[in-house]
């Protein structure tokens, strides 16, 4: 049975969406989600936000990421389960929708596991080009995974980085970052410790995994006017940085109510003083004051971030054709006839024998 | 580029649905689900539950509705815009997905909409099957619109209903009714009021669309042992029933805190006894106690169908051969290496020419 679709649909595939980016280049692909971050963070007062909803389970975590503005709503299924790469299964899979308000159709479905990745880099270079120092050359960056190129290039395309210092406690994750990131300009510095890495580095990416109270930098690695990236930590009992470094730095934060859960910042009191980026971004609060001051951006993933990586896909796609058609909402010729799709072919040529039947009540 | 997914993500599209309700029948899928339903309300303690994520917008609103327990977790995506048939749009669409617990890993992705209207009037055969007096032949159907059909045979095959009392203000509604269950041993008959329709009913159901504090059920419409399945009462500021209503009958409920905010409760006191189905289906609660006591089904739709629903589809669609993979999480020969799925291609061939710079740090 045809049924043509008036809720037309489109999907962008693994495989479209890694053709799109090989097509663009990965650096037009951060550069391009990186605007349309800053764009729609310029508009953050017109979106309806939420934390994400959480299931937690003893292997690891699966998360709704809703939002939306008076045009568009966007969602993002993702988990994160550090030991699925034993299994030979990505740490963060993912897919995402954006749909129409004034309607409910969805009109993008999605793969957001790539695209989740050049997100994340693009929001902390977004994040670093208004908080770490201008002329910052040198990037310490601790778990070589899955999302270590993407944040590698995102700073070296946006920032202007030239030299990454590596460190994974896994050495063949480091040699898989150096053998991917062979034909780039970036130096890469393989280093032995975190401590070796972060020496001297002007930005610290932390990337790592494990879900664990991790304190993988610590207060006496910090040097004037570091910035820190702090990626890894964005869960409940999954953190990357000792206490004593969130108080000896200034901290900044996508979406409080949801940071306070699952950020770094889940160590410290309630109180504890954080800056929304949104606000720096939009001149309401000061970013870097001197450069003395340690930032430190405590990176957890918002759903704005999806929104808006999905509408640089979809762009992208529509301008280079790619895509297609998914069959997710049957067309009906009746909107309020419905059963008609399921109807026994014999029902559909009426005829007086087959006539329920029928008197109107007295 | 051939991406060869190791995660199997199945993709149930609208037109297989179709297909496979068309190949089952319809009677067959209703009694399916239903017993997947009572099997699941019958693990209810077992499942991670919480109220769904409304965003509500002036022409509707837009809710995920996530649910898990030990080994799969589901989410539905489901719209409701009373407005859209105006557009030839469907006021409920949806779809969904089954997920692993333990990877995270999406094994389903399914197309709901026509699947929600099964589930839903399953769900109320199975709480009528045991609140509604046994005798029950009658029903009232009060809209007939996109579900109506589906709630009719559900009564039909499930508890034996033989006549059904329309009515809808939309008279082609009705007419559309007549005509898709002419083929059907019901008896159709055709009222001018709500009133008419009631009169001397056994089970009442109302199923509307509009998004209003409607009061289509008045307290003086209740008879001794009647049994009111309330269905489109759904949403903050959407109900059917006259405070009335409620106080002149026993309230069954799917999970109280979503439908204390979403059922025809909305309108009671935060007190007011309400009963979870649940407990009645594992003969921990008492549900119809005599014959002359007024029962209703504050029914709003909970993530837990969908999860019965989503796992019917599921199992009916493999045992057909129903269904195809779909390319929703790229594959990657090493987990840790999302990079390589966008490695230009010359860089795949690593020569010492494109090594990078790269120096043990002294």
């Amino acid at each position: 049975m045809k049924i043509e679709s008036r809720v037309q649909t489109q999907f962008l595939s693994a495989e479209t969406i890694a053709q799109l980016v090989n097509t663009l280049g990965v650096a037009t692909c951060l550069r391009g989600v990186a605007d349309y971050l800053h764009a729609d963070y310029l508009r953050w007062e017109a979106f309806d936000k939420c934390a994400r909803i959480a299931s937690h389970s003893a292997d690891g975590v699966i998360e709704l990421m809703p939002i939306s503005d008076s045009a568009h709503y966007a969602f993002k299924y993702v988990n994160g389960h550090p030991k699925n790469t034993t299994l030979g299964l990505p740490t963060v899979m993912a897919f995402g929708v954006l749909a129409r308000v004034n309607t409910g159709a969805p009109e993008l479905l999605s793969e957001l596991t790539l695209t989740t990745a050049i997100r994340t880099a693009a929001m902390s270079a977004l994040a670093a080009r208004t908080l770490a120092r201008p002329a910052s050359r040198t990037m310490a960056l601790i778990g070589n995974g899955a999302q270590s190129e993407f944040q590698a290039l995102a700073f070296h395309h946006l920032l202007g980085i030239e030299e990454i210092r590596l460190f994974d406690i896994d050495s063949t994750a480091m040699a898989k970052l150096v053998r991917n990131l062979a034909h780039t300009d970036l130096r890469l510095r393989l280093c032995e410790s975190v401590r070796e890495a972060v020496r001297g580095a002007d930005i610290v990416t932390t990337v790592t995994a494990d879900k664990t109270s991790a304190r993988i930098i610590m207060p006496d690695m910090l040097e004037p006017g570091m910035h820190i990236n702090g990626v890894g930590g964005d869960c409940p009992g999954k953190t990357e940085m000792h206490p004593g470094v969130l108080n000896g730095a200034s901290v900044f934060v996508e979406y409080e109510p949801q940071t306070r859960i699952e950020g770094d910042v889940q160590q410290m009191p309630i109180d504890f003083p954080v800056t929304e980026l949104w606000r720096v971004l939009a001149g309401k609060a000061a970013g870097r004051t001197d450069d003395r001051q340690v930032t430190l951006f405590d990176s957890v993933g918002f759903a704005l971030e999806d929104y808006s990586a999905l509408r640089y896909m979809r762009d992208s796609a529509r301008a280079l054709g790619l895509g297609q058609p998914i069959s997710l909402i049957p067309d009906v010729a009746n909107p309020k006839d419905l059963f008609n799709l399921i109807r026994p072919a014999p029902a559909r040529k009426e005829s007086a024998a087959q006539q329920p039947t029928m008197n109107r009540a007295a």
